[in-house]
């Protein structure tokens, strides 16, 4: 990758499988994206240094996904002025997810971080897209396709269910 | 104001005295807002007008803030492509803004919002920099000078500390 | 069906398994009901038009079921003077159903929806029957006769058990 | 009160302070209502009689206001076939309210109560009259009118909120 | 059983699994029990007459388990002078057991539950022991002999895990 | 005091405000009691006394109630066979007193603790002389007359309320 | 102060109340502080700084305490291998202090906070002064000392309201 | 083994899986470690022996975990001047854990339990080597090791991901 828009960061390798929709839904987008490791706890350095650096490689957005008590996308937030989205990792042994959540959300005064729902790496890739596309038309029109075409399903399986009624429609599911 | 770019709503008057926090930081960062009540469940229509033709007014960011089953900012996330930051706001009847919070925060994949901490809207305020200085060159200095000067108000307040003595500063609370 | 008397309306096909319930018990109480899919968050148009036209087409109740951040049994309230019945759907990243549960229940003040349990459609389904019930005699005495069943299935298992003790019960289960 | 639609019992006297939001909405809707104390746990079998009583006497709705451990509008729905709204009521010594609530909506399959927000016997009311106003036209006018009312009230403060600046207003509050 | 000193209820045949503990651990420690269905919301009129009868026919210790908007015990207790054991069961659709234990605990004033641990049934069988045992010196002593099996489990156990060693006694888990 | 049959004891000074409602209905109920500070923490071998002597010395009951991570129920209930009745107390750290109810409730197999609501020292107190009660007429009796008390309370407070209207008596709270 | 062995440290000067607690409770026990603030957000090179150069400087435990989403105790702790105690503190946007306890009590695995109650800056200097104690025998013997002083405070109270019974003391309170 | 400098202990056979993980990176962290059962509620005196001898025994720390309404950290912590650890064990019944964690957490003041994360008795390995490593300089190197080693598998895994890209890292999760 080139010249990547959005980095996207997580704690761990086991992070990987709910973070990459964040990188599934931007390439849709046809936003390029850098995907990595960062722990915040276990490379602290390594996260300074990637903090500091984001804005001056071209970065616009920086996703950062961690579960428990996730320091990740806060202590990245600390470290640049460009947007930090924050994804709570319902981790092994996270206290069923509330802990990710609030760890990423409660953040003091002057240190913001874009929290998404649980879970909600596609929603992060959604948002950062958001975010370039305020200044992007063409990723702004691309996000206009994607919400058509999110409404299109509705329409289709609505008209699918009213069609064959509720009943019918149950033992497909 | 002639050209707003980040449109701040909240869904009734008594959200007023959080929610102008986030009008003042971003004032005080040098970027021109609009402040204006929009309510989800009053003013469904309005809400809509609103929502779709911000874009076309030129407004980068929308700040919505609200309180107990808050709706406001996943709705408006719902009618537009701009950025929205969501404000849960611990309202009377909140049940300790646990409502507020994950009414906001839980937003289905395909319409993210992005949420800030309970009654936080003066991080949404510099939320909504960040995503404005990611491509606007001042206003991205403006917010590292913003968060150099929370640094030395951290140095100044250590160095008291240390001088005085932490006896005599707890008297100084 | 020709002219159903309650509309029960869902913001994904996923919700139909559990929604379907308020259909099935609805009919079994000899209730004309309509079903369909009606996203807040992806077809807010075809929401607004389905709320604002559902007392003129006849309807009596709407029952509303979501998941997560659930805005549509909200704002269907908010487009209508119906009473509108919200079940909250324990979606696969909700969080243990908390967030479902009070982007329903804790509207403000001036738009209520009647909410019942997590996954409780049925209840949901019976709610509407006894709104109806209160004005249509005809359905007031199936609720009764309905009542009535559930106290005898609890009858004839409470004989069971005590006629055959306890130990041996327990293996039939 | 001669005939009464609406019957709004609680649990002691302490709640009449936050019940008697539902009979001031009401009366204000046009509907007649009766009020009195029922105590599930201390009048169990005045609980049973005004229960099974309620429809026979004319009542359309039951709204049942409790705290704590709020046995009342469950048991009360238990004993009826009337549609019932229950209001969990914060009371001294409940947990921030989570019993009440939890004790009001989580009814099992077959008996349920149509449960509001924390402490909002205004939209228990309210929505009493939707139901209401669901076979009286009248009724459902006026809630027409009501809706119309609070919109413009919020129209009205965005407008002074517009015009003065969110500055000035802040003081105002 | 001709003259049970304990009588077990529960609100449905699908808490069996769960109460029946209680029942074995009152047979092991010689205690005459019954055990039978009786539902507070599907026959309100079967729960008066056993409680209000209980003391009656020589029962001294009531336990009651439910699960979800759990009434039943606290609803037994407002209609006998009977000590009452609380079990809250975490059913089928409770939201963690947190609606199970809530409703039962938070009881208002003048009308005590005995509540145990979400499931916990056996430990009502030994707390109803315990009553009785407080007034019947043989079963006093049998509790007495319980809790040194207990103990003496535990050393055996501890015993065993010393002398194997921790990495041998972890596979034989 | 020559003749306690219920010992009440807490782990501070502190929490006799909230205790003593446990005395004071004792004492109205005819029941002798004695009160004491016994701390699971500071003074553990003054609870291993207690706890082990509380049967030889008469005792049919201990209420124990203590705040925070409350062990002091549950420990004295592993060193003796009479029932222990829990108070959770919502001591000044206690986060909102979830703390207490889940330290006291959720007691492992073997070892009950019978818990009342936050603060129910009053329950407490009645819960023991039903114990008591299940074997000595005369304190069930008064536990009779006690319940009839509560019942024409609520007669009184609900005539007074149906006479003056809630308009009138609103105004009186 | 020339050679402390307990460094206090705080992630904003409004912690001071409840932190130097911590500070007076080991100076009682005669083990020499130094009490500042670092914080994470705000002066994150500082932080760094400091953890890196606490055993060097010869810090045998540090103590760190925030609030919110609080990040400074693990980050510290993933700087240092010196033991790192934390206090959650209940700052005023806190949610109840939830989000301070968790995102300080669930670290990752490899990476342990020494995590202490709520506000608990007391018990942290107490479990700071054990650390020390476990190896400086004259530490050991003054935390002895202390636990006496507690024993002695909870008999005299004890014997102050058995003396005068628990009317009298209740007035006294 | 000869000599133990930290004593593992547990309520139960059923925590060893989740407490020998404390043994495990002890004794990879050249630690001896004893492992045995103690029970504060099965085996109440066997607790206070082994609290009270464990300092002349010359163990350093101990690290106690248990589930449910956990007692054992806590009392242990009351009878030694040793530093106690506490690992909140997710047992079987537990309520998702907040049991465990609060009834060990919460402790009052003047009785502090270092408190790691739910289920984390691999960091409360770590913890008590951090304790052992600031006294004892080859455990501090040893530590300076481990965390090296945490380190350098994040850069192998970074890199790992890095070249092969997310795409075909996703599948061999």
């Amino acid at each position: 990758m080139s010249n990547p828009q959005v980095g996207i960061i997580m704690g761990s390798q086991s992070d990987l499988p709910v973070m990459s929709e964040a990188a599934e839904i931007l390439e849709e987008l046809g936003i390029e994206v850098e995907v990595t490791i960062v722990s915040a706890h276990r490379t602290p350095h390594r996260m300074l240094e990637y903090a500091e650096n984001a804005a001056a490689r071209g970065l616009k957005v920086i996703v950062a996904g961690a579960g428990g008590a996730a320091h990740l996308p806060g202590m990245v937030a600390s470290l640049t002025t460009l947007p930090v989205i924050g994804v709570p990792v319902k981790s092994r042994n996270s206290i069923d997810g509330w802990d990710s959540v609030l760890s990423i959300l409660q953040m003091p005064g002057g240190i913001p971080v874009a929290t998404v729902a649980l879970d909600g790496a596609k929603n992060a890739g959604i948002l950062a897209a958001e975010i370039i596309g305020a200044f992007v038309p063409e990723v702004s029109k691309k996000l206009a396709d994607y919400k058509r075409s999110l409404k299109e399903k509705v329409l289709e399986s609505a008209q699918t269910l009213e069609t064959r009624g509720w009943k019918s429609n149950k033992i497909g599911f």
